[in-house]
């Protein structure tokens, strides 16, 4: 029931450090050494770690994806020796300066089962982009009220291995993009803009009139997608776990397809049925007419 | 670190009701109102768990699978009245008698996270079979330490929608196949057979032996699965989230393959590497040569 909003981003937030010199987020020396963690500081974010505040990012393709992509404002980072050296070897310019700490002080904070592989940090939202300016060739995947953060961001990391140009998700009943679902995505949320609408519905209305091609996907659907003929800009729209499309999402869709699958189960997990459908559909749209 | 040892096990566990008569676990009046659930009995698996005794089963298409499987045996079945007409509005025979409880004792047991939908069971573990008896043709699954229970659950659903003759698992540093692994296999354990070794090098070497064609699935391979020829029958052989196939797996394969990927990121969550593996794979064996 949480809802994002847009007016909360703070993309020009002044603590972010875009002031200092050349490098001078590079592990500069006095930082390199010093452990300022353990100071817990009266900061916004740690009021509402949820919601309107700044997502969490942690684990090592996630965050590094996150500090080599310049739209990221960060609050803070936190680095184990080990994870700041591995940043410095591999040439990622820091837009801040990290925090040396021990592995058991991100696990304090991120939590226990948090596989944070020596970084983690606070930084705002990515900004939600326009419809218009998505749909205009490829793939757009749209997630009608998948729930499971798990499920999404492995959604998202196959998006973008397939290229798609973004998401499509809902406002209300959508994981954040944060934490758990950062992880799994393994620095996706920095390659699949997602675009975050109230009425999908609407949003659909939209990307046709947009000339994208929409096919929504279910285990009841009419025709095979391995046998349709798919043409770009296509929209690929996907079904809650369990639930599957809603009755309003389904009606707004040109066509809904199926896998086909041989076997005695014939409804896949959602990240699994979406790889699939992104696997034949990107193969479709690559190959010569 | 557990192990699971098939002298563990209790197929003739004397517990089973299968001395009823015709229809007798079909929610014969006198159980369908009672509610037995609620006085906690002292019995073996309370104490175990995990590991050596019973197995946990919840969810519908789970519990479901299971009770139209005439390998499983029974400890316990509990279902709510919803879930008990239900089961037999669908003409499900039960192998033994539910008790009948809220939906709040199951998830007194089950855990608040887990998604039960009125069905719970403790029952055996199935049988480990040989590989030489599911070796003959198909796809097997192979599973190289693969650790997330959610990841594991979503392989072989996928593996049961592409009709996968089995799937092999090392003993060690593999989840067992109850509670949450059961919930995502979504009914598929009672579809997919497990056999679990305990040298996972040896067992390749054995299906070699058996004419199996052994391809591991890395993001390093050296040829595009899609692009292969392939024959059945075949063994898949999956790495372990983040690390990948083991050296000593590695080397017993005939060759590794990857996924083409046109995107960003070039490695996919290992489910969704699996269903995509095992949808290109199918429909090659499935192809007219």
């Amino acid at each position: 029931m949480r809802e994002r909003n847009s007016d909360n981003r703070r993309p020009g937030k002044p603590t972010r450090r875009d002031d200092r010199g050349p490098g001078g987020g590079q592990f500069a020396g006095r930082q390199f050494g010093s452990k300022r963690f353990g100071k817990p500081k009266a900061s916004p974010w740690r009021s509402a770690p949820r919601g309107d505040g700044p997502v969490i990012l942690y684990g090592w393709h996630t965050v590094k994806a996150a500090l080599e992509n310049p739209q990221r404002r960060f609050h803070r980072l936190l680095a184990t020796e080990n994870a700041a050296r591995r940043l410095t070897e591999d040439n990622v310019k820091l837009p801040v300066a990290p925090e040396l700490v021990r592995p058991e002080d991100i696990a304090a904070i991120a939590g226990a089962k948090a596989v944070h592989q020596g970084l983690y940090a606070a930084a705002d939202p990515l900004p939600s982009p326009e419809l218009e300016d998505v749909a205009t060739r490829g793939i757009v995947l749209v997630l009608d009220q998948v729930t499971d953060p798990h499920n999404v961001g492995a959604i998202l990391r196959s998006a973008a291995a397939f290229g798609v140009r973004a998401a499509v998700t809902t406002e209300r009943h959508s994981p954040e993009a944060s934490g758990v679902l950062a992880k799994a995505a393994s620095g996706a949320l920095e390659y699949v803009p997602i675009a975050t609408v109230v009425n999908l519905a609407r949003a659909l209305e939209e990307l046709r009139e947009l000339n994208m091609f929409l096919v929504g996907l279910d285990s009841t659907g009419e025709a095979d997608l391995a046998a349709m003929s798919l043409s770009a800009p296509l929209a690929l729209v996907i079904g809650a776990e369990g639930k599957g499309l809603r009755r309003l999402t389904r009606v707004h869709c040109d066509v809904i397809a199926r896998l086909a699958l041989p076997g005695r189960i014939t409804s896949l997990n959602v990240s699994n049925a979406t790889a699939i459908a992104l696997y034949v559909a990107s193969a479709k749209l690559a190959a010569p007419v």
